[in-house]
């Protein structure tokens, strides 16, 4: 069968349009769970216009189209996609509303599908869209999906039981919380719709998604406690039905949509941000009033019970071992000049395989050579790869599913010469601002009320004074063997408006710890560890204090530290760190490979 | 004539409603200018239930009435408020909707008065209220004014010219600026009703409120740089008259409504936080179209050009000089048991009167001795009034209004006693943090595009380690001859949910920086100067770089420093400022003051 060109797709999608005398379409990347992470069945807008990307959308009229990206992606939309079809406009510059105002007749129907936007999204599109006389509305199905003929099935894959060993609680106990919510909040149910929400209150996970350990599923949770699970019947096994027992009745998938529409006369919580609006719309024909509520469970899943925060020791120190490991052989290997980015990821990858319960990466391996390593997130394929050359530095970012779980950690490594070149003394001074910046967030004590946007500036301050920062947050949550970006809590700029920063820290949440410097075309610097927050005791307190556990130990690079900049205090802190990374790393290791990581974990020379 | 007991005024006010067949009705503390300080003439809460704080209001329904105040006020408002006529309730716990859901029957109407509540304040209510069948109404005229018999008259005082050579730019420059905004956002006029933007914009001061030299005065600003002054008639000199000049009309204040009225058809903006919802009513029964903006003069007013930085630098000197006079004469004087806090604050007022063009104190004196410095918002009278104690910590926080500038200082200093005692190791250690905090503060180094909330902790972490924190922001915005509480920014948590600390900070913005630390009954610590917002230039910078200049220079108590806890960088900080005071203060001193004033400015012994 002939490959159909992105012309012929546009032509068949404008075509169906006509066909139901719709004016317009917008196509987000976006699944039924608004998923970090969207399986190939959904991936609309890569059908259509070539865009490879994880973020943007496309919107299409009869006589006009164009693909909306923000600045990461600006080069790269050249590359894939066709403007010769596709305009390319830029976010948040350009709004929506205003190129459908261009790009529509006054009185036309733009379209979307319910069931890849948040209500949230349709009211604001609506908003802005007031007194233009375009109208915007729901389909029944997607369009796309009628053209696209040759559109993957979702994946088939059987969901799996979490052991309540990892996860700590039972999954009934789980329910019983959501309940005890539901009824202090006046309300009969709360539909359940982001994935790994549903994985983590059924005590399930699956392997529907790359990188998220979870299924396919929708659950609808009742103020007694019950819980209706929708899920493809292929994917339940004798052994799921049995772990999630009578109190959890097993639907069809494709019976959600009518289940939400007999739910007349109830009161039914959806969360703004995971729930599409195809849900509260559903629940509103039929007669249900509709709350808009966060889900109960996110902030439940946040804080991690002790099962969980062992669980994560655990994970983190094998892969910690798997990491020395790595940095050991990139140590020995890459001086020579005969890794290359592919290489090194995949080596990574074994590593990880051989040390622990290794289920999947948590994200795709940043394996990022000299100025690659300058793109935060910078991913490596078979184009972009470069062999990683001596006398630079190698920036890896990378993350592992245990069951036990989910880990991500960056470490910055100086690759040596043959003759034993020097990092240059601004990498030296960028690397360690970054060092003293992680430092201050580990070691920060912060009242309870805090939230994550209150102590992003310590991880700063130290890049500030040199006139220099860096584009992306501090630290994200964390699942455990659920999503390696996990909400509710983000440690970042408030400005940035990225959800989070204003959510209050509570001990047992987990966060990255991952301040950087990027210098454009020639390097870049990420230290990342886990950190978990913890109760801390001080004499004299008023109040409640909270602090940070570290979880993850790999040594960090003191060929690119200069002394001179940091304080006894900062030293004490990498030494006392590096000779707990020996205790916890060195009896999973063995041979050289425990030379290579006592010589690496020596006090810093003073 | 017999003074009207609050029993006697709170069954007047319930014959008014009746009627006026009204079931109940609100009393804020608040004129129509959303002002910090209101007039006599606008205290009707205090008239209608004795309360004598800022902050709180009243309901009042045939069969209940009830005052809220917040944490500040628990006590006071018990010793103030007769609790046989209103039941004390706690502001932000209990809700006003909740109260009059139990206080007023279904079918009722609660008043309010639409010329003392923000638009946002009645939407909210009425949100609140929903499915309640309570029905919120705006009263014509305040049923308190019918029955208030001896109800001061409004400020008859003269409006005066503020000089174009301090305020920096002529008010027809002021105006085009205004003008190009309401252009540029397709708007007609812009409704000016903060008394603080009307006095910058015209460059006008008056004296009808305390502390903040301003006239009760609205403005409506045009899109071709007109605007209409509503003012009332007998606060207009001629050489005002002859200020203004042709391009601003002056109008009865008593017109301002009727002029709303007259603006059908216009696009007319009106700031959600300082218009009271009568402005907008009335614009909107007139056919005008209302949009809800910031006043365009907030932002404006806080970036301070070039003569009122020169201005405020003035005028921190001179103040500087008074209040070092004070710390000497306190050092002096208070030791032998001799000094009150009323005395303090009076004494303190006269240096002011000497040393500067003195024409108010920007607030009342917080003049607070031992454990009353442990409350941050002390304000000493007759009856709280104590004698100094010899061997305690005395804490002054009091600012000044000079043409040139508005002044804001704390300082904490140690009270010796004849014999020589020393501050307590926690006293030192409690100041020290402070002082740390502010030294962090301003040293600051951050990118444009930062607010206020992203520095705060920076001020907090020194405390934070020893496990205690000060319930209070770090910083407000200070005016120029105008509130000495000026927004937009602030410098303050972003969880407290006080506004401004999302407002991104420029140069020429003036703050406080103003950390603290108080234990209750025992004593209180707080450290503030005032920093003007100035760009940094730092080599290899990447974007524009923001910093603070020091304004205020007053000595810093040593005595109460403990240097080991301070590092070299801050101890330099501290001795650099010491050099800075005796440069600028001591030219402005004679005699002992001046050797004073050498010894209190030696670096510190390390």
């Amino acid at each position: 069968m002939l490959m159909q060109t992105h012309e012929a797709r546009l032509k068949a999608l404008r075509e169906e349009l006509k066909r139901r005398n719709l004016a317009g379409f917008v196509i987000p990347i976006s699944d039924e769970h608004m998923s970090e992470y969207v399986g190939d069945y959904a991936q609309r807008l890569h059908w259509l216009t070539g865009f490879g990307g994880s973020a943007g959308f496309a919107a299409v009229t009869q006589t006009h189209a164009a693909i909306f990206v923000d600045g990461r992606y600006t080069v790269q939309v050249k590359g894939q996609v066709d403007n010769s079809l596709f305009e390319y406009r830029n976010i948040p510059k350009d709004s929506l509303a205003d190129w459908l105002k261009g790009a529509a007749e006054k009185g036309q129907h733009i379209a979307y599908d319910p069931w890849l936007h948040t209500q949230g999204w349709v009211d604001k599109l609506e908003r802005e869209l007031e007194g233009s006389d375009i109208a915007l509305v729901s389909t029944d199905s997607n369009p796309i999906d009628a053209v696209w003929a040759d559109r993957p099935e979702p994946s088939p894959a059987q969901a799996m039981v979490h052991e309540d060993t990892l996860a700590g609680r039972a999954s009934a106990d789980k329910r019983g919380e959501v309940a005890d919510w539901l009824a202090q909040n006046g309300l009969d149910a709360v539909v359940v719709p982001a994935l790994d929400s549903v994985a983590w209150l059924l005590n399930i996970r699956g392997t529907d998604v790359s990188h998220t350990p979870v299924s396919h599923a929708y659950v609808i949770a009742h103020e007694d406690g019950h819980a209706d699970l929708f899920i493809a019947p292929g994917k339940v096994t004798p052994e799921l039905s049995k772990h999630l027992g009578n109190a959890v009745t097993i639907r069809d998938r494709a019976e959600f949509e009518s289940a939400l529409r007999q739910m007349k006369g109830k009161r039914v919580s959806v969360d703004p941000d995971f729930g599409v609006a195809g849900i509260a719309q559903a629940l509103r024909a039929g007669g249900a009033d509709v709350a808009f509520r966060q889900d109960p469970t996110i902030l439940a899943k946040a804080i991690k019970n002790e099962a969980e925060r062992q669980g994560h020791r655990d994970a983190q120190a094998a892969d910690g071992a798997a990491v020395s490991r790595f940095l050991r052989w990139i140590d020995e290997n890459a001086p020579k000049g005969e890794v290359d980015e592919l290489s090194a990821a995949a080596k990574l990858e074994e590593f990880r395989r051989e040390h622990g319960d290794l289920r999947d990466t948590s994200f795709d391996t940043i394996s990022a050579a000299a100025g690659h390593a300058a793109l935060p997130h910078y991913r490596v394929d078979e184009d972009s790869n470069i062999t990683i050359p001596p006398g630079s530095i190698f920036l890896c970012d990378s993350g592992g599913q245990y069951p036990a779980g989910t880990t991500d950690i960056t470490r910055t490594v100086w690759i040596d010469t043959p003759g034993g070149a020097e990092p240059t003394a601004e990498m030296k001074d960028r690397f360690t601002r970054v060092l003293k910046g992680h430092i201050q967030i580990d070691r920060a004590i912060f009242p309870q009320g805090t939230s994550g946007g209150q102590l992003d500036s310590f991880a700063r301050q130290y890049l500030w004074e040199a006139g220099v920062d860096y584009a992306h947050g501090t630290g994200h949550g964390v699942g455990s063997f659920l999503g390696v970006h996990e909400g509710p809590q983000r440690i970042a700029k408030h400005a940035g408006g990225q959800s989070g920063t204003g959510q209050e820290l509570f001990a047992g949440m987990i966060c990255s710890n991952e301040p950087g410097y990027y210098k454009a075309d020639a390097f870049g610097i990420r230290i990342e560890n886990l950190v978990l927050i913890v109760p801390k005791h001080i004499e004299g307190a008023e109040g409640e204090w909270l602090g940070f556990e570290t979880l993850t130990f790999v040594p960090i690079d003191r060929r690119l530290i200069e002394p001179a900049l940091l304080t006894e205090t900062e030293i004490d802190w990498l030494d006392a760190y590096h000779a707990k990374v020996r205790e916890i790393v060195a009896p999973r290791l063995s041979g050289e490979d425990i030379e290579w990581l006592e010589r690496e974990t020596q006090p810093l020379a003073r």
